[in-house]
């Protein structure tokens, strides 16, 4: 088989450390499961190249991405302690904007947040039903809230005006609230197959074993709103079997805190679907163990990106103390994701989601370094 | 002294019983300080009179309204039991529209919502330092993602584009970070005299009796993202004595969840102040008790309008189930916002509040009747 290619970017601050545990990590699975899967690592993007050149990433960085079948990335922005005065400083719309490039270049229409407590990981919730919380936040990644349109008049004087325009479009809502509901009909098979059926009860009392919930707030952006919960209510007549309900975002986030466990699938929009997927990450452990994808699930010469929740954490780079395990979570995703059309990396996938997990559950959130994460999960996976 | 007209506008669902816990009070009150103080109950606005006449309120109803000094609104929405299939039911955006409506009607530019976590409330967190929140999160009022701009080409069709244009101009941001830097001074001077002094560590290493954060999502929404940060720093400049703090909007619900008792003063947009609203309100107790109020600080010709954060509450109206708190936590701040220049109503104010406390404290979240606490409120006050 053709062997997949991943561009790997490690970026700033804590970046490079946490991938480094993933490269080590690959390497040894490649090995024991004869993987067919290869790896460019590259400067860019990065402060550190902004730095020597100028920009973040070169003039074709989109070209030679498109070269590959999957990006994995550590963390763009800050690259430093926020005391030291030498650092290289970048406003955030700059170093974060590869990010948006990407998604937006390479149509990675879905992002993809787990949010599932695992034994082990931090539990913010006083409710012990807390433990039971697991849920798929899925958040459009093409649009909406998100197009940059917009302007500044007058800037800077005392009648100055900043509008920003949020742009919907029945194609991409209706995309990817069917991708919700085909999430939730794989999350019930999955659950079926692993004798774990949960159920969910909907308003006409009868009960489901999945739900997908929209998320918006038609009460006061009523335009996307009514297109949200219309092409909702379309789309879920092809899925009879999935209880549907909708939450307002302030509604949502405030059931995200009292009651998580009680969401399956939660689909939303660009802006809200950050914000969402923020507050389960921290919910379900916090964004040390938050894995994210963005993903272009129907253009295979368009690769997906792979990077965890959390940021650069500039003020404890470089310390070996960061914890890779969000990172390693999102890798083992990838996995899974390129092993879609290549079984064994899929097995491999499987096999270090298990093995993050099982150390996860041995080490609660003790202080580690961030190396003897990374041999603890080798030594787990027979290295 | 010419007395304060309060507008009582009890509205839908559980609405009508909060707000008659806090007449009752309110009658007690009046007597016992002999208050300058006079109110007339409407039936709008309300559902119910949509029903009856086809719209939430009268034609003249901003007219009528504008003559009192105060709107005290119990609930709007949904006015009962989903499982009814007699209900009347109307669209959120219609049933809720007043609200909206008296907030840009009366240009309430302020809304005000505190999160303390007082003894005896539900603690969601499960953080023992959680029991330290204390906060008030100021959200902008008068425009931004509230200004109802946009519209939906090809309605239905394929090809549909919904568009939201969101609105900010420096005169409104000036004026809401303005109020938060002298609400901030404000709450230092209080905790000062009552001897409980906090301290905010700012990131020069200097430490400050009170501190403002500014919430913004400026690295996707970069328009309006750099006016809040440019006009934050402005008006800092006149506050070297309050310590200054920015989150995007994502990291601000995580660190909610996490340390919600470092911050002081929050201010934010319309729609992030109502979702931080939210998040604030359940983890400080929860909805039940969670006050709010839409002010005018400058037009003492335009009322303020003061409204508990909770809704209607639709499965449990009628039942003498609803916790009447937060509602009469919110006429403690609608009598100590009247009391700023008749101090009796202040006085009343705080003997109120402190009662609400008291009884929340010695009770805790226990179930008991809407009527029962409004009787052990009433005891409390000498009734
Ligand atoms: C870095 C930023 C632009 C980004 C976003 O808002 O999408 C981040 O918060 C995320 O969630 O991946
Ligand atoms: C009812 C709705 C329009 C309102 C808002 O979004 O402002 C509510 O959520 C609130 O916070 O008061």
């Amino acid at each position: 088989a053709k062997p997949a290619r991943v561009a790997v970017t490690p970026g700033d601050g804590i970046g490079p450390e946490v991938i480094h545990q993933s490269l080590r990590v690959l390497e040894h699975l490649r090995s024991q499961y004869g993987l067919p899967l290869e790896w460019d690592q590259l400067e860019w993007p990065s402060t550190d190249w902004h730095r020597r050149h100028g920009s973040m990433m070169p003039e074709d960085a989109m070209e030679q991405l498109a070269a590959y079948d999957a990006i994995l990335l550590g963390a763009l922005g800050d690259p430093g302690p926020r005391r030291d005065p030498n650092r290289y400083v970048l406003s955030d719309s700059v170093s974060l904007s590869p990010l948006l490039e990407m998604r937006k270049g390479f149509d990675q229409w879905v992002c993809e947040r787990p949010a599932r407590q695992l034994r082990g990981a931090r539990q913010y919730l006083a409710d012990p039903r807390a433990a039971d919380t697991d849920m798929l936040v899925i958040r459009e990644n093409s649009e909406g809230e998100y197009v940059g349109q917009g302007g500044r008049l007058r800037q800077g004087q005392p009648g100055e005006i900043a509008t920003q325009t949020e742009i919907f479009t029945r194609f991409a809502t209706e995309r990817i609230i069917r991708y919700a509901f085909d999430r939730a009909q794989k999350r019930a098979a999955e659950r079926r197959a692993a004798n774990e059926a949960r159920t969910f009860e909907a308003l006409d009392g009868q009960t489901y074993e999945s739900q997908v919930c929209v998320i918006t707030k038609r009460n006061a952006l009523r335009y996307w709103g009514d297109l949200y919960t219309e092409v909702f209510a379309e789309v879920a007549k092809d899925y009879p079997d999935v209880a549907t309900t909708h939450e307002l975002i302030d509604a949502a986030c405030m059931k995200f805190v009292q009651a998580p466990w009680q969401f399956d699938v939660v689909v939303a929009s660009n802006l809200q679907g950050d914000i969402l997927t923020d507050l389960a990450a921290v919910i379900s452990g916090g964004l040390g163990v938050a894995p994210s994808c963005n993903l272009n699930p129907d253009d295979p010469s368009r690769p997906s990106m792979f990077e965890p929740t959390h940021g650069s954490a500039p003020d404890i780079a470089g310390e070996n103390k960061a914890d890779p395990t969000a990172m390693l979570f999102t890798t083992a995703r990838m996995l899974d994701w390129l092993g879609e059309t290549r079984p064994p990396l899929a097995d491999a996938g499987k096999a270090l989601f298990e093995a993050v997990a099982a150390d996860l559950e041995e080490h609660g959130h003790e202080t580690r370094a961030t190396d003897a994460i990374g041999d603890a999960i080798l030594a787990r996976l027979g290295a």
